[in-house]
């Protein structure tokens, strides 16, 4: 008897020790296990086409009211519309600010999963369908994420001359032509007069891209036709599905995709803000008014066994980069992922630099966020440290801490540092966020007929990118960063790429080289050295031509060997001369080329 | 010597008593009299073209930190950039929302006078010149706004044919044709190339309207040209600053004016709300990308002696409406003033109806703002009073008192009413504030040559309108309020219109009698009554045809007597046979006509 009771004792203390562990600092649960919540207790049902956006509301405040650890869905199609939506106005890097109607508001909510059990989330209309601010220890896990209406629009090609391109643009893909301006729409017919406050929802375009039909890529050589600031195009309808877009210089091949890019990044799959410890294991992007995932200001990101990838017979999945971190710390973790057919690079993971426009006060600079899609990325706080860095030189040439900040406006802000301005600091010189920059591991994923570069290396954290196979257009592996054009800081210290396949990439007009060190330094190239520590060893390179391999610009340390080339008839010659190796400006660059034939 | 000491006491106590009246919660000031700062000693020196955005921040700090009563600008020009200007997200009735640039932004500031003294200010750009919120005692005199680029453009109609119109627009007015679209811009070059998030400024436009260049007023009987959901138009540009437009069904009389305006309403030139004891004396509106003032949820408002006219030969002033106010309650004066050739009406003054779309509860109803430019006008609070309204008869059923309210975005509202929904409510009635309606007096003005109407009149205090002039191309006055597309509550009780002059007014295709008293209402015609006891007496009304003079709809209570008619030549005939009254379900109509030959 008294045994069993002790037995009983301790069994009731672990009991209530693991109860106590999983509660945190919430209130003390009964359970010992993880308290799970279904969606379907909510009202949501799936695949009856009922808005599900209250459902999820609830849900969620349930989880944080209960400390649910996870909220469950279940195999089947939910829907989402704007009407209940929640609203915030959102500043997201390298996508567009604005009041964004939100499904999944995670503002705050810590310590959950989302397990979707095989669930597709499907989006109508300007939705975004994640935005975490402030989260911690989320994961998601097991659903996909698409919209009924894309942003984009996808077209074939019919036939072209020097006033015009005809097109026959795809179902699903609605759109109607008014007063010589071809709109893409809901297809949902428009109520009401047009009168001097009408406001009808267009999906607006301002850029075409073509794409090979068969080959579902970016149409060899391609370059992208940029329109200045417009919803829609000169057009006029021809019968039935049939439009000629009447702008002069189109061109194309009969029968392949002319893509009507977005002219706007406002719906990102998921948004993550200031949060730390975010997972995704087996989550399908299947399409995104912006990115597929964009990080800022945020610690620790794994992205596992997940998919970028269209549906229902799409060219494009996301319509801008597959991921996207700024400003991250902790540590990123890419690995087992599909990446393809979105509209921009796999990934980019960067810093930002803002411009000194005024010496205010002898400690006191005015800083301006330059480029439009950063506006509102407020970094800068008391007791950081940051770097000054000279506009035209890239050379960092001093460190302060930062004392106050007064924020003026999205754009501009006023900051106070710890000591005077150096005599040195001139108007157009760069400040970025000296931190504890993320560690990068990017490993066994597969990156494949997006527009444009495979990844964008530009953190100072140890990089190591394993194992991947590349299929770009344009240059595989990018290093930038520049302080007058995307003000992106980078400049790798530690970077290793091995073991990768590079698969006829460059069969576009994004890149010169297959990894491309780039720097903006228009000055000091001499001395200024922006990327460094770069070892490339063990790849193989299959190239369609005498492609660049390499380009090095202002680099210190770089070793390129044992990598392998395999050469292909993948696509025509490109008719141009290159160098296997470009290196500019660079210092201790090794380049052992004994496997290259 | 006893005697003077006394007296110098009682006079210090005097004094002291005096200083502390006007200092009221604020620290006590030395100075008796009102506390006046001057703006030159902030740094703004009037016509050196240097951005003074950031002395006006500093003066207005300053008046508040020291109470001063008056901030006295200079003659002369100052010039105003969005560079440094504060920002804040502004729901603004019947204009456009958004994220604004602020150049006077007199939140919370209170018992203030801003005296111009003559001065000119000028806005470069997307600015937002004066936005009051939670403002009370608050007086502008004696200044102008304006411009440098106007939100819309002018040109003149050189011809056109079946495909398109032919035009040369105007210098002062930038533009750009860009791959096949006409776009206005501020005339600066654009830096840097095109790219996947290139956003240009550009003046986006959306509708066309001609003008007679000669009489300086929409040209006869013209309608309004309406674009759907663009920035610019189908184009190509023919030398120097000619264009055609590709557009079919485009006409007009060579010579004439066509105006491209704005596709928006970003930037009313006074914006209050919630506000208290506002007055204006003696300014000058030339421009604003929206209404001229626009008072919502507030308080006493006065317009005296002001103007809205365009400057610098321009056609068009403001871009909407001279003035509008929306739930304002106290007294609204208009007098003295001009309103000539904004772009639309001169006032109107209503409230606003949300729809019942879902009942939630036995006491909760959801509800939505369904007019896109008056989603987030939060109106409901705890406590308020509430009409409910048939939505298609637009007979009020029943009241409530508000008890609770969930916003759940801009749009929509979860409201709990202190008792049960009552039985025959139904979803798409209509829900108005009951409140304490304005008083409204309106004499003295003239108002020409705008587009449309004259004054909308759609408030239930006492309303006079005497001694105006009116010259619109519309009705000259409209009674309105519908649930179905404007969403506009109306419904005067007690409105007197009186010793007016309507000169030639009806040139257009606003309205179909010079005073029109309409209400959407649908069903229950034969006793649904909105308009109330209308008294429209001595006015003169000059007429270039048989046109109607009075158009009365669901009206109970209207008394005309002793108005007299004049006939012109200034228009052509229309070629109607019109009724000179027409009254349908009406009661208690007495038309006394013996003065109309």
């Amino acid at each position: 008897m008294n045994k069993l009771f002790v037995l009983l004792w301790i069994g009731f203390i672990v009991i209530l020790t693991t109860a106590c562990s999983f509660a945190k600092n919430k209130p003390v649960e009964t359970s010992p296990i993880p308290y799970i919540l279904y969606l379907k207790d909510y009202g949501a049902i799936v695949n009856d086409g009922i808005d599900d956006v209250r459902a999820i509301k609830k849900a969620l405040t349930d989880c944080n009211a209960k400390g649910a650890k996870m909220l469950v869905l279940e195999k089947g199609q939910y829907d989402f519309y704007p009407t209940f939506a929640s609203e915030r106005y959102c500043y997201i890097s390298n996508n567009d600010e604005g009041l964004k109607r939100i499904v999944f508001d995670l503002k705050d909510i810590s310590d959950l999963t989302i397990d979707g059990r095989g669930a597709q989330l499907m989006f109508h209309g300007f939705l975004s369908p994640f935005v975490l601010e402030g989260s911690q220890n989320i994961k998601f896990e097991n659903f996909s994420i698409d919209y009924s209406r894309t942003f984009h629009t996808e077209a074939i090609i019919l036939g072209y001359d020097a006033e015009g391109m005809d097109v026959e643009i795809l179902k699903n893909f609605p759109f109607k032509v008014h007063r010589g301006t071809l709109l893409f729409t809901d297809g949902k017919k428009q109520n009401g007069e047009l009168t001097t406050v009408s406001k009808s929802e267009t999906f607006g375009s301002s850029h075409m891209l073509e794409y090979d039909t068969q080959k579902r890529e970016t149409a060899y050589m391609v370059k992208d036709f940029y329109f200045s600031d417009i919803n829609g195009f000169p057009a006029k309808l021809l019968g039935g599905s049939k439009v000629r877009i009447c702008v002069p210089g189109l061109s194309g091949t009969i029968g392949n995709t002319m893509v009507f890019g977005p002219n706007h990044r406002k719906h990102p799959g998921f948004v993550l803000s200031d949060s730390r410890n975010i997972n995704f294991y087996n989550v399908t992007i299947n399409h995104a008014g912006g990115m597929g995932i964009l990080g800022q200001r945020s610690h620790n990101i794994t992205i596992d066994a997940c998919k970028v990838t269209p549906s229902n017979g799409r060219m494009i999945s996301v319509t801008a980069d597959a991921t996207h971190f700024v400003n991250c710390t902790g540590k990123i973790t890419l690995t087992n992922n599909l990446f393809e057919n979105q509209k921009d690079d796999a990934t980019n993971i960067h810093g930002i630099y803002v411009q000194v426009i005024e010496k205010k006060a002898d400690y006191t600079v005015i800083v301006q966020l330059k480029h439009q899609q950063q506006h509102g990325f407020d970094f800068m706080k008391p007791g950081m440290e940051l770097e000054l860095v000279h506009g035209k030189s890239m050379i960092t040439f001093d460190t302060v801490t930062v004392k106050q900040v007064n924020r003026i406006n999205k754009e501009i802000t006023e900051v106070t540092f710890d000591k005077n301005l150096p005599a040195n600091l001139e108007i157009g010189d760069a400040i970025a966020e000296i931190q504890d920059y993320a560690e990068i591991h990017i490993a066994n994923n597969i990156v494949r007929n997006n527009r444009a570069r495979g990844m964008l290396l530009n953190c100072r954290g140890k990089t190591v990118v394993e194992n991947n196979t590349f299929h770009s257009p344009g240059a595989a592996i990018l290093f930038e960063g520049d302080s007058f054009f995307w003000f992106e800081q980078g400049g790798v210290r530690d970077c290793v790429i091995r073991n990768n396949r590079f698969e006829n990439c460059l069969y576009g007009v994004w890149g010169k080289a297959i990894i491309d060190v780039k720097a903006g330094i228009m000055e000091n190239k001499d001395i200024s050295r922006y990327n460094r520590n770069i070892l490339i060893e063990n790849n193989v390179f299959q190239i369609y031509d005498d492609l660049t391999l390499l380009n090095a610009y202002c680099v210190d340390g770089l070793i390129w060997r044992n990598n392998t080339v395999e050469k292909t008839m993948a696509y025509p010659k490109t008719g141009k001369l290159n160098k296997r190796f470009i290196v500019d400006y660079c210092d201790n660059v090794q380049i052992d080329d004994q496997n290259d034939h």
